[in-house]
């Protein structure tokens, strides 16, 4: 039988995360205060962040340990598998050989709670008993939520009204696993309130979710706030993932010459692609990096490499990355993940410099290699994922027409269980494609 | 760090099924024509199955060989993971050491893939084009959908009604591979035409569905029809589950001295049960079975043991196992997998002879458990599922009272993404208990 899983055992699992950061041949910009626009140390993100986080948030050591509760907390469901897409290959009849990493065995379906246990683990650690959040559809609160729970803490996401109101699936997972879930606005915060009383009726953004979940851990005493991407911290939490690929394609016999990956705030990319990253900067390796974006929100593509706020409201330090503004609004394209007016300071950093570069496509088109892949491989991806997954579909016909028999790896960071109601609208062909005039995106980014 | 997971590489796939009928301690009562109630032989099915599928069901040969193609497909999510459940153990306070296989991790999320998968190659090879099924909430469905789409055939769903109305998700699902779904009843067929005269806006039921779906498959030159439990084949291909789990117990060094599941039909339940079953039989283990089942609809621990018809129209040939009788319509309980009014004729014999004990629970009691287990273990458990983890549950802490450190195994068949409805109305506190007075039994017996 030909091999098409590549498995780890739990002994297996990293014992540190790789931090890109000690390696990178260039100096990443700092985050600057709004005001001043001077450089902000760590200091400004200890009301919210505890000190652990905080430090690796800063840190340029290349090896950070994984704490063994941690580990053994990963084991509920890593090492992840990675597959061998034959079957895919067999359907577009390419030379080329396709991998994908399956980070959708967790708990909630993503790479997500790779980042959430320890972000939850640290926090217990140094005495705090609850996290607050924001989310959109859920991915990322049903996430924190499971990881609140193994660590005993108490938990506070503030979700999107509009998606607390018409997704309700993600929200009562969060219930399930013992959460407490807000539509966000709320009358519990300043910020909520705000907007309540201009707009009693507002459906809410991420946004003013996450004003008002970093407003509650801001202003409680044993409460933090926690992120579920973008930032370096983040990124390196997710480094498990290209670090368990990595053996497993040794495991293969293969190295890719391609590893892709869709890109929101950055995170499931960084965590597939940073390891990698380190292969071609230390030890010789040539890998491309292609990052997946939709035309809809198409930040690496077609935004500006600059100082920008983090957040819609602007309370953030200023972060230097790529940025449609942000005020840009997104529109509602189904892949919710990917509808993030910036990028990770560390990919973007990456893609200015070259090491990385960056593709975007109309969503109906990755719906269509969602769909294929599917029927191929029998898991049905997440909408997000499916944008790497055309990009895949294109690089192997490209290697079919070069005639040349490329090793293509990519991250499948969730399952689409969640999203079945877009492939519906797919399938009855309801979807829009969105594709900005030149003059749109220049006028969001003027304000910046 | 201690082990959780136990792990088989694709090479340990079983090559073999095992048909437990070759080791079976008293004879079974043969299948019977409704008119003579004289046996029916194999060609009763042929209209119906493949000769492939129609020999393995009246096979009495130990070992049934896996086709290669058929391993191949396996390979996409099998060998499935075991885990040591020690975040549950120590929530429970037990000395008990619980085990889980974890069917979840199928591409439709359950373990009906299994037998999806052969079903559907079996009929490919004999030159069938297309297969027939029905569906209730989509479980079966969905996995028969993958399995004709990697198999290249087409498939047909009747979802019964109030299904393909209220839970749209696993019908996006089954288009999504690419098969035709249609509310049953419909008018393509003699069976649901004559629902439809009396019942214009008949909501439909299982019963319907099967007469639809037999129909259509009896009446086209090219198409067959699938089952996705009870019958001896179905289980023979499920057993996959429990030759998996004796491997993974080995590695973990212990062995099982009960093996829980819950049961429907009794496919999840003779999938890991069966193995061990051999076991006892043949290599002096003495393990405990217990089947779990709801108290609205008690079959093994309420129900008579007797010949009764497999459908509630009472169209198929009388089969002896423990039944409510074909007319009894359970309660809309979540746990939609384990409304059938009989059993496994397999299941019901090993009951009857001794071997397998069932017990039965209310519903809100089982969605106690599985929220237990997700908030210990991470994963949410389908309401099914949540039957055999309170067993589970409550055998680990007769353990601790009697200071016994049993070895307990349970089969995890799918995971909860598409019952969170369910899970809502549990925590809101808005779950009805069944349980039947003698007489209301009594009555639906009264019929056979």
């Amino acid at each position: 039988m030909e091999q098409t899983k590549f498995l780890l055992s739990e002994r297996e699992i990293p014992e540190r995360w790789y931090n890109v950061v000690a390696d990178l041949p260039f100096a990443l910009n700092p985050p600057l205060n709004p005001e001043t626009r001077e450089p902000v140390g760590p200091e400004a993100l200890a009301p919210i962040f505890p000190e652990a986080i905080v430090l690796q948030e800063v840190s340029t050591e290349r090896y950070i340990p994984i704490p063994e509760e941690v580990r053994g907390v990963y084991a509920l469901w890593r090492p992840t598998p990675l597959y061998r897409a034959r079957r895919l290959e067999r359907a577009l009849d390419t030379p080329a050989h396709i991998y994908y990493k399956y980070e959708g065995v967790s708990p909630t379906g993503s790479h997500k709670p790779n980042t959430a246990v320890p972000q939850a683990y640290y926090n217990r650690e140094e005495g705090v008993r609850r996290l607050t959040t924001e989310t959109g559809a859920g991915q990322w609160g049903s996430s924190l939520a499971f990881a609140c729970r193994v660590m005993g803490l108490e938990c506070t996401v503030y979700m999107v009204r509009v998606s607390y109101d018409q997704k309700p699936y993600r929200r009562i997972m969060m219930e399930t696993y013992g959460s407490e879930v807000f539509p966000s606005p709320t009358d519990r915060t300043r910020a909520g309130r705000k907007v309540l009383e201009e707009h009693p009726d507002s459906p809410g953004s991420l946004g003013i979710a996450i004003s008002e979940a970093v407003e509650d851990a801001a202003t409680s005493e044993d409460a933090k706030y926690s992120l579920g991407s973008v930032l370096n911290h983040v990124l390196l939490h997710q480094t498990v993932i290209g670090q368990e690929a990595i053996r497993q394609m040794e495991l293969s016999g293969e190295y890719p010459d391609v590893v892709v990956g869709c890109v929101g705030g950055g995170s499931n990319f960084g965590g597939i692609a940073l390891p990698f990253v380190r292969e071609n900067l230390l030890n010789g390796r040539n890998t491309r990096f292609v990052a997946v974006e939709p035309t809809a929100c198409p930040t690496l593509t077609r935004g500006r490499y600059t100082y920008d706020f983090g957040d819609t409201a602007g309370t953030t330090p200023l972060m230097k990355m790529h940025t449609l503004g942000h005020t840009f609004v997104p529109p509602g394209i189904h892949a919710g993940g990917l509808r993030y007016h910036g990028e990770a300071p560390l990919i973007s950093a990456l893609v200015e410099h070259g090491l990385i570069e960056a593709r975007a496509y109309p969503q109906n088109a990755t719906f269509e290699a969602g769909v294929r892949f599917a029927r191929a491989e029998g898991i049905l991806p997440a909408p997000e994922v499916a944008h790497a997954i055309k990009a895949v579909i294109d690089l192997a016909q490209e290697a079919r027409e070069a005639g040349e028999q490329k090793v293509i790896l990519f991250n499948l960071c969730g399952h689409g269980h969640f999203d079945l109601a877009a492939y519906e609208q797919y399938l009855a062909g309801r979807l829009e494609d969105y594709e900005y005039p030149e003059e749109e995106i220049d006028r969001s980014l003027a304000g910046l």
